[in-house]
């Protein structure tokens, strides 16, 4: 997969030579020397990939990463910082920073690439997740894009046959998250089916091909996990196949566990911010078919699923039953209490309404004062059951309003309405349903009237 | 990237020589040796490619491919069907039966992997999109998820310098798309950047490096037009190097314009069902924040829109004037002509109300008879103008119901209310505006009440 790298050096001879190693491998490569320079044009281009020196004057790497990060526009662009080789405290603080990254100078071509194309390939499904995202935000729904993600309380599975080793990461990571050991490969494969924030795999384990744990890690259901694979530095070729199989970091031997702890956090707090754009756009979704002041269904929601079940009955299926309903003289509520005293009414009325229904019903706010209830599976005398049991929860206690200080007397009138077979309609159903309504309002209101077709 | 890849042969040894070789390379297998338990295991274990021989007894590879394409669990999932040698028959009746890719055998493994791979990196991002759209449908939002896609009328970029095998390739695509030739690879760079539905590069020009070409087109903004890469049959590695860098189908020459044009098909296929999903997405998202029966932003939008406008007015802004209006006596409407006859009502007056705004308000309905406009910009007097205009374009002219068969004089009564600065908020504004509207109830109806603070 080729990807657009920008890379971030004082040094012209060394920013000259990273260009040359990745336009020859195909990467789209754009450079500069300076930090501010790199967040501007970070910014505008929106590479998938920032190569960041450590060492600059002026702002140096660690506050350029600082920046990149704070900044909407570049803050999921992942950036690898460059350091010297010797560089464990530099790791730290570049991981405190918000680096995704480190390679160490001189520059391992092959794990360089591996690299790139490892967090590249991570970018452009959090890219996809991140456009509707800001689509939704665009148009409005739903507010909160700036939620914190909390990197403690991680999931953490180890998977490692080297006992103690095991233990020293167990320890370093217990004081933070939930961390479970498995010595043993098939358990291993086991527990990567469940829910994971983070897996740690020894790749070189001797027990058990870490490799494949980490190939079966990223195949199954459980690909959503990342992965830290611990391997000896010296491993080149095992370094690779790792990143290539989907390993999302390496964390060299031995273990540091200040490092350690700094990759985990980063990971997870990673894993999080995919799981929280996931949520938030099926959030998004939701509002679409939900009323907002009472959080019953809305109106869109209950055609959809009344069509389908009408269109079942219609063709042998079991029938069903609406129960539309009408708050008496609500209009006077809002008259002389306001609409805050009215929204308060509709808001408990659905409360009732929501305890008095079955289990697979489904209450629906029309709008206004009108709600309705779909039935799936229920005939007539049913419904009216059900509708009689609510009209006499609404009328037995009064409704506070104004926070409690004052409170009304609700009733309400019901029509209800069951399919009869073939012909019927949403539509002809709800009309009945409706002249219930109206012969309810017409015989003095708090009633429920069915009608038979 | 490692991934579950189902293999499908009924002799045994290719199976297991398949198997073998995959598994050496991290795959996660499963395998079976007929066409309808590939059915059903595919539908099961969710692979993320399907390995399928043609030759079989029973249900042959091109049925299998059919049904797999046509059965709504597995119709994501790319087949790579493994025909003879000199199948060219084969392979045209392949794509017509919706195969994504080819492999002949005896099997070239470097080119077995680097497809694999290919493959499953855009199937990656295609989850995630079919995962969000999968809630959407689950929820009820948009229900047309079956729509037919066209693969015709695609817009297709050649980048050739081969002017020959340019003008072939055209010729044979024009029939069916609108076809664009690029000789000049700067040109070509430039044109990528357009909206496009294919890209087919010559990855051995001579005058330009294709497989750049290949690059650049997958790291700018046109990334989602998939790359047909024309090489040599015998040029395995710059085969390999193309899917790598993001070519999603390959075309060996000599052309054979059939081949072509059945791979032209598919690639675009593909693309407008990526585009498909991302699209109903964003309306799916958008029927968040819309009136469902008009089509006017909803109460939601509405809040959040006025919430953000009056915090800025608030603190220096410019001011903001809302308008809420109430249709006269619309419970009679409803209670004479029924409940279609009162939609039809609101849905004329949403018509009337759009018109009469301008550009930057936002006109919404509340629920019921009830609607807001919020006036960005606007103070009092402005608003009041726009309100009296909407009240006498409303009263004007009498609304037709009943399919046009009868008409009705409307009239409504609209409060009018604008922040003041400081201390305001969103609910005080429409509070006052509320009370213009009980006012001009009061009045007698058809009034236009503008409520200074």
């Amino acid at each position: 997969m080729s990807a657009r790298v920008l890379v971030v050096d004082d040094v012209e001879a060394n920013v000259r030579l990273l260009e040359a190693k990745l336009t020859i491998e195909y990467f789209d490569v754009l450079t500069c020397q300076d930090g501010q320079t790199a967040l501007t044009l970070a910014a505008e281009s929106q590479p998938d990939l920032i190569l960041l020196d450590v060492m600059m004057p002026g702002m140096d790497g660690f506050e350029t990463c600082r920046r990149l990060k704070a900044q909407a526009e570049t803050r999921h662009i992942p950036v690898v910082l460059v350091t010297a080789l010797d560089g464990r405290e530099d790791r730290i603080r570049g991981l405190e920073a918000g680096a995704d990254d480190f390679l160490t100078k001189p520059i391992d071509d092959v794990i360089l690439f591996a690299r790139v194309r490892s967090l590249t390939r991570l970018k452009q499904v959090m890219d996809e997740l991140r456009e509707r995202e800001e689509s939704s935000r665009r148009m409005g729904v739903g507010g909160d894009g700036a939620r914190r993600l909390r990197a403690e309380g991680g999931r953490v599975l180890i998977v490692d046959d080297n006992e103690r080793q095991a233990a020293v990461i167990a320890e370093a990571l217990a004081r933070e998250h939930r961390v479970t050991v498995e010595t043993d490969p098939d358990k291993a494969l086991a527990a990567i089916k469940g829910p994971l924030d983070l897996i740690i795999v020894n790749v070189a384990a001797e027990a058990f091909d870490g490799l494949r744990v980490v190939a079966l890690s990223k195949s199954g259901d459980a690909r959503r996990a990342p992965i830290l694979a611990v391997v000896e530095p010296t491993e080149r070729a095992r370094m690779v196949k790792a990143l290539e199989l989907g390993a999302t970091d390496i964390l060299p031997r031995p273990i540091d566990v200040e490092e350690l702890s700094a990759r985990a956090r980063t990971q997870i707090r990673r894993k999080r911010y995919s799981d929280f754009l996931r949520e938030k756009l099926d959030n998004s979704l939701e509002m679409a078919v939900t009323d907002a002041l009472t959080g019953l269904h809305n109106r869109r929601y209950m055609a959809g699923q009344l069509q389908a079940l009408v269109n079942r009955a219609v063709h042998g299926g079991s029938s069903v039953a609406v129960l539309l309903m009408d708050i008496d003289h609500f209009k006077s509520v809002n008259d002389s209490f306001g609409h805050d005293a009215g929204d308060e009414v509709l808001t408990e009325f659905a409360v009732r309404l929501a305890t008095n229904v079955r289990a697979v019903d489904l209450p629906c706010r029309m709008g206004g004062e009108e709600f309705v209830v779909v039935m799936p599976g229920a005939a007539l005398e049913d419904a009216q059951r059900v509708a009689e049991r609510i009209r006499r929860d609404v009328a037995a206690a009064p409704f506070r309003i104004m926070g409690g200080r004052e409170s009304l007397s609700i009733t309400i009138s019901i029509g209800v309405a069951a399919t009869t077979g073939e012909g019927d309609t949403p539509h002809l159903l709800l009309k009945r349903a409706d002249e219930g309504v109206y012969e309810a309002k017409a015989g003095g209101r708090n009633k429920v009237i069915a009608k038979a077709a």
